[in-house]
């Protein structure tokens, strides 16, 4: 038998309900044949939704876990209070056994963050961000840093997600130099807040950043740059304002078509709907974990699951690939 | 004979030359009746440039501006180094002449609005926002305040863009009570950055203000909300995101057209690229300022010269019957 690259699916906390995640989960089993699961929630309820695929089953584990933590919880506390929670067992899954190669959550931003931290600091403590790899215009990747783990940030933080941004993508890509740009206002080094602007000093002067400036919004996903670095807050924006818009365009092609009568028009939706997924456009994936976790957004589909878990496993070739060399 | 709205515009500054912003003032006049022009740069150029349109002369006045301020100034001392610059020439003819309902300047944007304040202060002195009334899915339009005149701004300043936002839509729109949202990261009250989490507060108190909380990037143009307020990182931000993924998706679908031959897709690039055009996008009026101005972009072409003098037009008339009321 193949090796088998095993992941852990949180299958609590999703808007959609466990029984979404878990035929997620069987859809990336089926289309992933080097992909195990092992979920983690109400024991009962994921026996019952996978007990139509046996053919899976070899591929299946299964742990319980009576608990919930909820946007509702404290981030910083739940960890503490909910032992029995399926994010506390599936962190701990991760960390504990080495076949486990990465995690998938759609609940809590703010606790999986903390959870990543507490569970799965690698070797250096270095404080986590939340990152997302965008496909750029040209057919590249850019990986957009911060994403919302740190709303507020000082110019330190961020040479620290130049940091972090520059390490995933020479790992993940086999880039030797990525790109670094920095959001700002305008290209111009004297364009932006203050923060922007003493950000812009420090990565010029860094050694280890192959710094190429500012980048304007325009250009946030032209492929400009391997890596974009930015506050969580302005990170926010960036995925959001490109996912209302993208959803817009579409819809207004939609309307467009109904107008006219054109219905030849669905076949260009789909089309467009296959390069801006909204739903992998609002995941992303946690920096500075041991292993790599992954933010399913909370109203991830199926498609969005199968999406991810390719993605870890990706991840996860890819990791084995780089340091086998 | 009709009266006439007189607006004055800056030939120089724009990325594409004074001829550019002529033939623009041309086109305006010719699609406006009601309007009146004067056109502020080199006296030959724009004899030489008006001279084929006999038929306008009588709506066209020339004041001869030897001198320009570029993006190279600084905007604080330019206003004062520079007394014969078009744009200190224009903004002291607005200033000065009350048959002058407004001014259009496509040169430096820091200059614009020191300049504004300077000449064209209200009653009160207040500090100018750099506004983008954008077209909003469901038809209507939103005030996104601020997009880039206040880089770095605290709590009591973005109330402050409320309020101006808020007079702005009440006076072009004639809405009662316009609905004012607060760019965040997140819906609840708790989410923002320092400042935007005390903004909420102030907003939430402020009595004269229809304050209807925290917007998310996805619904920035929805039309959920008539004034959208953030700092000009942010706002500079949705307008640059919006403007980068809606070229890009135009652009994607004449790729796909060219791909699968049907060339009749062509027709519907026309009609997004009338939806979503960038050249306005990228414009903007100075609120707080006694007459309106409108900053076009630097790559703005003559249409967006056509649409600017159309909305100083609108402006204009809406504030007479406003105040005639």
């Amino acid at each position: 038998m193949e090796k088998l690259y095993k992941i852990a699916i949180d299958t609590k906390g999703s808007d959609k309900g466990q029984e979404m995640m878990i035929r997620g989960a069987l859809m990336a089993l089926d289309r992933h044949p080097a992909l195990g699961v092992c979920l983690v929630g109400d024991k009962d309820v994921i026996e019952k939704a996978t007990a139509t695929r046996p053919d899976l089953a070899s591929r299946i584990e299964i742990v319980d876990a009576p608990d919930e933590i909820t946007n509702y919880d404290s981030p910083a506390t739940a960890l503490f209070e909910k032992p029995n929670s399926s994010l506390v067992k599936a962190l701990m899954l991760v960390s504990e056994r080495d076949d486990m190669t990465g995690l998938i959550n759609a609940g809590s931003t703010g606790a999986l963050i903390a959870g990543s931290m507490r569970f799965l600091s690698g070797k250096e403590r270095v404080r986590p961000a939340l990152a997302a790899v965008l496909p750029a215009e040209n057919g590249s990747f850019t990986c957009l840093v911060d994403t919302g783990a740190t709303i507020d940030c000082g110019a330190a933080t961020l040479l620290h997600f130049a940091h972090l941004g520059s390490d995933f993508m020479r790992r993940l890509y086999r880039l030797d130099s990525p790109r670094v740009g920095l959001l700002s206002n305008g290209a111009e080094p004297t364009k932006g807040n203050k923060v922007v602007k003493e950000a812009h000093a420090l990565l010029r002067d860094a050694e280890d950043i192959n710094f190429i400036g500012n980048i304007e919004g325009t250009g946030a996903l032209s492929g400009a740059c391997d890596v974009l670095v930015c506050d969580g807050f302005a990170g926010n924006q960036v995925l959001k304002v490109s996912e209302g818009i993208a959803r817009r365009l579409i819809t207004d092609i939609v309307k467009y078509s109904k107008a006219t009568g054109d219905s030849g028009l669905m076949k260009l939706v789909s089309h467009l709907m296959g390069i801006y997924d909204f739903n992998s456009l609002g995941g992303g994936i946690i920096l500075g974990a041991a292993k790599p976790v992954i933010k399913a957004h909370g109203a991830a589909n199926e498609q969005s699951i199968v999406n991810t878990a390719g993605m870890l496993l990706n991840i996860a070739e890819n990791r084995e690939i780089f340091e086998g060399q």
